[in-house]
């Protein structure tokens, strides 16, 4: 059987020519702190995927701590922050690596989506304290897609601090889903702070990065040696490091034809089911995220039937997927009734209502074809009419 | 120029078998967090890998926490150890990514090695307090490779709680280091959590892991997703870890065979050196460490003298080598004049005096040969007869 991958947004397989990369330099083994040959042969390697990443972000080499994963990355965003007692603005839609690190940080205002699950810049800057030291943000969410307006929030930051002559806070952005689609140059976007990641723009895993634009007053998280300028110790795998910003190149690259194509895909698909909703807004979403709910269905069931017939989805984010706890960004959102006239200006729809509008998760990527899709729409519409008809 | 590599402390080579390993599961994309098939293929690699694991440790899976780098699974013993105002023991020769989290947290008690850099259990008994939740202690050092008596520690650690009948504190082993060279079973050695790593024993970079002995408690400290039981979040890399655990079981099979033959060689080398002085205990040491110090030699100088030779040396822990700090180790022992008839019993030597001591780490392994060697001494003594000269 042919699987149908339709989940990546978990993990999206590597690109040849990334592995390509990886295996041009998996037998460079010196230590990148060693100062001998070999240890400079490593050093190299990462130094020059520093300004390659650079010239993608529009940063210097030196703006970028390189982690062992997009995770990590955020952790140090939040954890590092200075000065620690520092308030943070946040929304109530970020990923698990966001929100947990400030749950457990405290003094932070979490700032509520609309029902579309778009954050109202305005909304940030009334949030703004004198002792806000950070805000921040996810660029695209990793369950609805939904895209947060970065460039506006940016302004309003920059003008708290016109209107009030003191400190900004620092602007953090995780991009882990937006990487692949959206613009992600620190400059334009005009943040101090950006989370990316290997392992969701056809990289490997294991390996991320976090801007940090000079002046901004971190703390390492992970102390040891002096890797990373002193931000993040431990030895570098330069050989994942460069096949990362291969994968990174690679998805700036082709960013526009390929968002323009699945955008079509992600349309016409959600116009074939009938009875759906829409979780967050039809427009403002990523080319690739469907996230759809099913009155009177239990999603994970769903999830596992497709799975039976080799169809991959999710019904939400991966790494809590075991946790059975109801998603914080669907309670955070209203559903869209989908009407034939997709997409379909946004209206105010019912509030989710726990298991009885079970939600899956499709997200298309590279490979996704028409086809896949059509099977898709075939297995799926045959499931919840199959679960529909059990449960009278 | 063919190179000769002396650096194995700060990077190993990885073993053909490991990479071999590492390009079976290349392809495998998988989010191990994920429910569907392509999920369960990463999860599968991962809970088997913890198996094979378990069976080198003799420990369970489940009481494995793979992370991205021994640096951060020390962070994790350090940190996370619970509650989190205890108070910790450990000794003044410690790797930087445990020293560093130390200083950082406070309440320590450093206790000093002798001055052949062994601890004496009876010191670290001494130290323990009612409120003692850690003694951490490093296994084989990373700088003069000696080896620390870690079940005498064990026992000192367990007779305590006997004794005044309370919860005795969990012992913590830093093994990166002694993992390709020592005993490494976590019940023989009697200890609750222990580190190990990829990069030093012919495995990838960016993976290791930590040893919790169940009912150890620890708070994780990079928080996100719910990898890793909860104790690290961030998607691992499938691959990455079959290659360390190939490599771990390697390092296992030929641990003995390998050492005798470096001790060999480690000691002859040391006995053809005129007017060096050992570092470290010539008996209880790594059998690939030589750390020796020239009176009125520039360590540094050497080191690049010998670079340019094409033999690829260090002046001590690469990590923080760009640091320029005197060596927290070596200021912690007295170096010990090697006499013709070496292996020499301990005596006790002048206290090593800053720059005027120049010292060097060479660190055998695998590839390493009797020609390589007597390469090395040839051009060894040539450059330190060399800068003697020149000062004249």
């Amino acid at each position: 059987m042919k699987r149908v991958y339709l989940d990546y947004a978990a993990a999206a397989p590597m690109d040849p020519r990334v592995k390509r990369e990886i295996l041009k330099y998996i037998d460079v083994f010196g230590n990148a702190s060693s100062i001998h040959a070999s240890g400079r042969e490593a050093k190299e390697i990462i130094n020059k995927s520093k300004e390659r990443i650079g010239r993608v972000l529009h940063c210097r080499p030196e703006e970028l701590v390189m982690t062992g994963s997009g995770t990590e990355a955020n952790n140090l965003a939040i954890f590092g922050i200075l000065p620690q007692d520092g308030h943070i603005i946040s929304t109530n839609i970020e990923h698990h690596s966001v929100l947990r690190p400030l749950q457990k940080r405290g003094n932070v205002t979490f700032v509520p989506v609309k029902p579309n699950g778009i954050v109202d810049p305005k909304d940030i800057a009334k949030a703004i304290r004198p002792d806000t030291v950070l805000v921040s943000v996810i660029y695209a969410n990793n369950e609805i897609g939904t895209i947060q307006p970065i460039k506006e929030i940016a302004k309003k930051i920059e003008n708290w601090k016109l209107e009030i002559h003191g400190k900004p806070p620092a602007f953090h952005v995780d991009s882990c889903q937006a990487a692949g689609y959206l613009n992600i140059n620190v400059q334009e976007l005009g943040v101090d702070l950006m989370t990316i990641n290997g392992s969701k723009i056809y990289g490997p895993k294991g390996v991320g990065a976090l801007f940090v634009r000079r002046g901004t007053k971190l703390a390492p998280q992970i102390l040891g040696g002096d890797q990373e300028r002193g931000f993040r110790a431990g030895t570098q795998n330069p050989a994942l490091i460069a096949g990362f910003v291969k994968a990174l190149e690679i998805a700036n690259s082709m960013r526009e034809k390929e968002s323009a194509r699945l955008e079509k895909l992600r349309d016409w698909f959600i116009s074939q089911i009938p009875e759906v909703k829409l979780n967050g807004d039809p427009i403002l979403r990523l080319p690739n995220n469907i996230n759809i709910s099913f009155d009177n269905i239990d999603g994970e069931m769903l999830m596992f039937r497709l799975d039976l017939h080799g169809i991959e989805v999710s019904t939400g984010a991966a790494c809590t997927v075991s946790s059975n706890e109801p998603s914080h960004v669907l309670k955070a959102i209203v559903a869209l009734p989908v009407t034939p006239s997709h997409p379909s200006p946004y209206n105010k729809g019912k509030v989710q209502e726990g298991v009885s509008a079970g939600n899956i998760r499709i997200t298309l990527g590279r490979s996704t074809t028409k086809k896949d899709i059509e099977k898709t729409l075939e297995i799926l519409k045959r499931e919840v009419n199959r679960q529909r008809f059990n449960r009278k």
